[in-house]
């Protein structure tokens, strides 16, 4: 639902949808996407856009009806099969909104899987509006040309998402206490497997917390550069460093 | 001028000031900074901050009188030396308002030195406001513990800062039409010194402009993964890869 790259050439719209996709088949869409379609795009029965689900890969699409409250999609051919991606978690403090909506657009913008918002003792943030970082994710995922949406979790405290921390994935943790070493030389050493990146509140992590992080085995303190980076930098910064060196930046783009 | 990082905490301030700092000397502060100092952190006289000015590292400093049209620091003992940073330039496409702002703040905190507004043929904002994208780029200096400001360029056409390239300086060009190598492989075979980055509007650049680009020796396309990235966190996600790559993302944080 986000805007056409270029805002001239509404047949590059990309849609995001829950159902199967399948050449053929028809999608009914809801209020929000018909919205988009008829409302905002001003498309017409015949227009073609692009649709994907996360599942089945991307596939051309022909709007069949396009009145607000019952518009449908007719699934043409499969533009793109569903590629493989790195699974790759976020787990960041809830900040002020403007930047958790930041947090939520770049992370999808750079391939997060999973947006795990953790409450650690300076998180000054106590409610998330789930629904909005959803509807964030989804619609950076339209714009990105990405073919998948990540999941949003409910809030939990720091200390449960580490006392369940599965085995195998490796956490990197943003220190800007400098503690960690450089990202850069962090990765090269990184052993091989699924990861996740914690980004703490703008206020940082408290030492207590810092401390017991870095008892964590699966736990890589890193530091990222000279500067104090605000909280959506840093989760740009990193994920931008990290997928760039062991994730899925040496494939070209799409298009 | 910028919030602290613990809003508690108002003797972690840090101000921009233009005038040579020296022990024991005085510096008078601007309406900006004597509301800032005064109405926002609410000091007092005697309160300590610390100020730099790009030039002569950072500085103790003592609020001598706290009245919003006549506030005055007294300069104490220098707490960091001015250091040495990579010479980096950040040309852009301008922006529509809120994506040029991140664009400002977000350059300024990986280490930019020259943001330069560049028009290019599907650029669509045609004014820019650069005393409003420096008092951004003051403001992100502030808040990242830089001891420096990013210079702001009056808007030129891309043809133009072309043509005026100087000898030796690297420009990075992001490349989404999938002509460039993957950024981290380009920057393992950069030949050393100063180096650019371009990133181009949302529409991407035109083909006629890339392969003008692509013909100049300087210009190094580099691809930005499989995902389109919006251009500030293009801009944000090539920085932070060349900061950690070939910059100073080797140096722990300052604090």
């Amino acid at each position: 639902m986000s805007e056409p790259a270029d805002a001239n050439d509404p047949t590059r719209a990309r849609l995001f949808v829950t159902a199967a996709l399948d050449t053929g088949g028809d999608v009914a869409l809801d209020a929000r996407a018909a919205h988009y379609l008829t409302t905002v795009l001003r498309l017409k029965p015949g227009a073609e856009i692009a649709v994907f689900n996360g599942r089945d890969g991307e596939f051309a699409a022909k709007l069949v009806t396009a009145r607000k409250r019952a518009s449908a999609l007719e699934i043409g051919a499969q533009r793109r099969a569903q590629p493989p991606e790195p699974d790759v978690w976020l787990l960041f403090a809830p900040v002020k909104r403007a930047r958790i909506d930041l947090i939520a657009e770049k992370a999808t913008e750079l391939g997060v899987t999973r947006l795990c918002p953790v409450i650690t003792r300076r998180t000054a943030v106590a409610r998330v509006n789930l629904a909005r970082l959803a509807a964030i994710a989804i619609e950076a995922a339209e714009q990105c040309e990405r073919l998948s949406v990540p999941t949003v979790d409910p809030p939990l405290p720091l200390e449960t998402v580490l006392a369940r921390w599965p085995a195998g994935r490796t956490l990197l943790v943003g220190d800007e206490a400098g503690g960690g070493r450089p990202l850069g030389a962090a990765l090269a050493d990184l052993k091989p497997g699924p990861w996740a990146l914690l980004v703490g509140p703008e206020g940082g992590f408290a030492e207590a917390e810092l401390d017991a992080l870095r008892r964590f085995q699966f736990v890589t303190p890193v530091g990222l550069g000279p500067r104090v980076l605000r909280a959506d930098t840093a989760v740009t910064a990193a994920l931008a460093v990290v997928q760039c060196l062991i994730g899925d930046w040496g494939h070209p783009p799409r298009s």
